[in-house]
């Protein structure tokens, strides 16, 4: 998914958003699953209808009759594309994941300042945002689907694997410096940090809109590695400071 | 509730947990309902019973009649002292939130140490572990029963405030120095682990006992401080360390 936000105004390197994008474009055409066209296009509606009433109106209250009185179809046509909800959210983890995959992949080598992590979390925090239904209560989402708990842990270890990737990279540059003890405990930080912030957001019940929601939690993310900067942490919590501001405001 | 750990192994000071476990037991004997001692002690047992049963096996597939057949107690028994499930959780939810009240009130004035930190956010954890059906599904909770929303908000501000407290006093104690406009991101993060501790633990499907958890906690929670402290960071890291091989070990 070719995300709306105005990349320029992240202060990011070219270089690295653009491979982002790029390599994501491919490889989503690079999996489109065979099938007619028509019955292809129906299938996405289906996925798409889908996905923003889970948003909206959470998933668990939804039927497999909700869903198809939102796309307007017959139960009987939707039935004949999902055969019932659980396809439908087991699809959608498919998307989820894909994406994911193709995201956190993009940790690799490439992200070797601050900037670059700025950026690269905050696109992890939209694609999550795009599927916020299941991080909304994730407990409770793998307790319901049960072949999704194995899935979700793998995401897991995925951005675990990614940040501790760019905290190597942040050392390598000597931007961060931190106390190899302290290691795990950081990226445990951050991990939580990225998939407990739609949890929090909804228990506080502020009422910040997506792209707020986002922007406060990549300043969040991104001074857990102000401690760890030295003298240039100042200076640099300065920075991101102005930066969320300007995001904020964009 | 008197606490089963050992406070002797956590290295505290003892005016500390002392005056807190006093004043929790007199404020439980004072707030004890009024009604038959008889009719008192059957709806203490069912409360008992109940938070064992939501506790090891999930509140949300319990029904009336499966916290009956846990009590050996007639449907139509339990019924005349609670009206259904609902009324359960609200009772157990009134004894959560009086316990932590006089937990988190304990932070106002009494934590001036590490050592005070560690042993309160031991007593915190450990609380909300006692209740910690609560804490698996937080958000699925609050939606199903929209009338502890609010005071569930409550608790994450009293714990806010405590947070604040005790950072406040490790300040004036020269302890701990933090910039100002870290502070906020700070605390949010220190809230977030006291509340998601759980949730994480759940979805990463580990299998440490309630002990092990706890006290992993607690050092997670308290590594937090650590880049605040200045050069006494190093060898106040290599204690939590040592402490927390200590108390896992005991």
């Amino acid at each position: 998914m070719v995300k709306s936000l105005n990349y320029d105004n992240l202060g990011r390197s070219n270089s690295f958003h653009i491979d982002l994008l790029v390599s994501n474009i491919l490889s989503r055409q690079a999996i489109l699953p065979l099938g007619e066209p028509e019955e292809m296009k129906t299938r996405d509606r289906i996925l798409d209808v889908s996905l923003a009433l889970f948003n909206s109106e959470g998933e668990a209250k939804q039927t497999a009759v909700d869903i198809a009185n939102a796309l307007d179809m017959s139960p009987g046509n939707l039935y004949y594309h999902f055969k019932g909800k659980e396809p439908i959210i087991e699809a959608l983890f498919d998307r989820f994941e894909e994406e994911m995959q193709i995201i956190l992949g993009g940790s690799h080598g490439a992200v070797t300042s601050i900037e670059d992590n700025w950026v690269f979390v905050y696109i992890v925090l939209e694609e999550i945002y795009d599927f916020r239904f299941f991080y909304r209560n994730v407990g409770d989402m793998m307790e319901r689907y049960p072949g999704l708990a194995n899935r979700f842990r793998k995401i897991l270890a995925m951005k675990r694997q990614a940040i501790e990737n760019v905290l190597a990279q942040l050392e390598k540059q000597d931007i961060v410096d931190v106390d190899r003890r302290l290691k795990a405990p950081l990226v445990q930080q951050m991990l939580s940090t990225l998939t407990f912030w739609l949890s929090h957001d909804l228990i506080e019940g502020s009422d910040r809109d997506g792209p707020a929601l986002i922007h406060d939690t990549v300043l969040q993310f991104m001074l857990l590695v102000v401690p760890y900067m030295g003298d240039a942490g100042t200076e640099a919590l300065g920075g991101m400071l102005d930066r969320h501001r300007d995001l904020s405001k964009a």
